[in-house]
């Protein structure tokens, strides 16, 4: 397809620059889906509000003859995970391979057995292990996710997800993604955004896979951060140890707080859907010129899950979406993505 | 200057894919400043040893065809920046901007003034200044960088780097880099090296001058982290303060540490020049495939200073080389720099 032939509402900068941006020192040609991708963005979005919020705020920051025109490098766009790029119900992925890990931490530290809550998850009843209470998770989480080289916490995550499987797809986690948001890291992408995931999930959780499925660099996830030590092996090869130690719970005010630790500029756009990402969509918004502040609503019972605003449940055990929220976004003008009515698809695989 | 007519020696791909890195946006044609450093890399520096390590090291992991070859999204490269990057001495310019805001700072919050350390700074007696403990110098640092939105503080180190001048060459302190470590970053960016600053100095501090210095983006200096808190000003618009709450010493173990928690990458070449940067420097000797470690070491008294394993002084009040590090480095085939010996001149304003 020529230039001279683009559909129309195909703005014609954005999709030179898009072809300038490709990663320079790639020497493969435009792949037909790349092209297809670039010349129609957001396939899987039906026209309505929220497609066309999202479409118009590239546009204006992008063309240089706007007023709203945001330089190459300032161009920072930040995704929550959980529920806002792939599924979170029923648990966080995070959580489930914690779970999943307890028999082998177990094994390795006996001592654990005799605590109620290792107890629990040892007992395979999935009943009880819902009913946990996020303390019990909590030193759940501690002792699956630290005291080990940082690479063989890598390895590990990599060896589930290769295996696990979500409850109610029976797919990979992986393929949990939501194909209406891939496109739209895309889109920013491909016009000049940097694209960053800042999750409450566990930073070097998240790196294991962020590359493969989002097309997101370890250097641009953004997580609640733990300790690492410096130490040497018998030798003498130095290597890090993951320690038991929070630096920064990356959720709720600490998004902007791990915002301005891990990019040191404020966000031009950002998407969440929980009462997690209020603080970050504010200070995204409190920024000068052209902001976008997305929330997702699941709505959608048939496709995905109905929870949230939709329904008054909440999130999930760790996250919700209260009414005060729903009615910040509404006030501030934030767009409300429904996923029943927004998105045409919600995963690849379908 | 054609391609079939370069000086010999030149790398041509290299040369292309230099060409090909520009940055994607920019409209502006290559510059003669630009072509000249694309074309002849590392020019203030002497031929020798250190130059030659540099040069092997980047055609070994940028050519396709050799063993060592690092793909594109790994090619890291860490700096430190005090004696590395820049001048350190007679003292670092983080703790010169500390000590030059105490009497703001002071008339700000009266009850400082009845502290020692406050008092010595406020008499203006420079040798008694130079006399201050680490201890006396950390509660200067602490009132002086923390307690204010970010940027307040941004504005604050703005305005000092205007007006500040080295003692000895009467210049701003961002006129005192090396010409030759500049010619190190930009070769390795022309060869697709994302170059990041790993500084015991404070992140934000670094990041205000970062770009315009070094070219190194906000989101590429890694070091001491401090806490900031979200909060809400009068009008209900959210900002972040700098809170007096260590989050990472980036230095020493603490720089591998933060590499792994902002970067998420091992090195492949990392640049120090104290016993601050040894943990960095065995971090990075210890990833497989083609690795660079260099140590700068200061041995020119007439040009800058002698001082470290050339002298056997401490590099500063904060900072040492001592032997020992010396014995490593050559135990492990580090680069060792002389100042001195491998560079042709030390500033760009010589």
């Amino acid at each position: 397809m020529t230039s001279d032939n683009l559909p129309r509402g195909i703005d014609r900068r954005a999709l030179v620059s898009s072809l300038v941006l490709l990663p320079a020192l790639s020497t493969t040609l435009l792949s037909p889906a790349a092209e297809a991708q670039t010349i129609l963005p957001l396939a899987s979005w039906n026209e309505g509000p929220a497609k066309q919020s999202i479409i118009d705020f590239v546009r204006a920051t992008t063309d240089q003859g706007s007023a709203k025109f945001v330089p190459a490098e300032d161009r920072i766009a930040t995704f929550d995970q959980d529920g806002t790029l792939w599924v979170e119900h029923p648990i966080y992925s995070q959580v489930m391979y914690c779970l999943d890990r307890v028999p082998d931490v177990a094994a390795a530290k006996p001592e654990l057995k005799h605590i109620d809550a290792f107890k629990t998850v040892l007992s395979g009843d999935r009943e009880a292990m819902a009913k946990l209470s996020l303390s019990d998770l909590e030193k759940i989480l501690v002792a699956t996710l630290t005291g080990m080289p940082v690479e063989t916490f890598q390895a590990e995550v990599e060896k589930w997800l290769a295996t696990a499987r979500h409850p109610r797809w029976k797919r990979p986690y992986t393929d949990m993604t939501y194909q209406p948001m891939q496109e739209v890291l895309q889109y920013l992408r491909d016009n000049g955004f940097k694209t960053y995931i800042v999750t409450g999930g566990g930073q070097d959780f998240v790196r294991v896979y962020s590359q493969r499925v989002y097309g997101i660099p370890v250097e641009q996830v953004v997580g609640t951060m733990g300790g690492t030590k410096f130490g040497y092996d018998m030798n003498g090869r130095p290597f890090l140890t993951k320690e038991p130690k929070l630096l920064l719970n990356n959720d709720k005010a600490g998004k902007p707080e791990g915002i301005h630790l891990m990019i040191g500029r404020r966000p031009h756009a950002a998407f969440g859907n929980s009462d997690g990402d209020r603080e970050m969509l504010e200070y995204t918004g409190a920024g000068d010129g052209a902001r976008l502040m997305v929330l997702v609503t699941h709505d959608d019972e048939q496709r995905e899950y109905a929870y949230g605003p939709a329904r008054g449940l909440p999130a999930t055990k760790f996250g919700t979406f209260t009414p005060a929220l729903d009615a910040e976004a509404k006030k501030n003008g934030w767009t409300v993505i429904s996923m029943k009515n927004d998105w045409k698809r919600i995963f690849a695989f379908e």
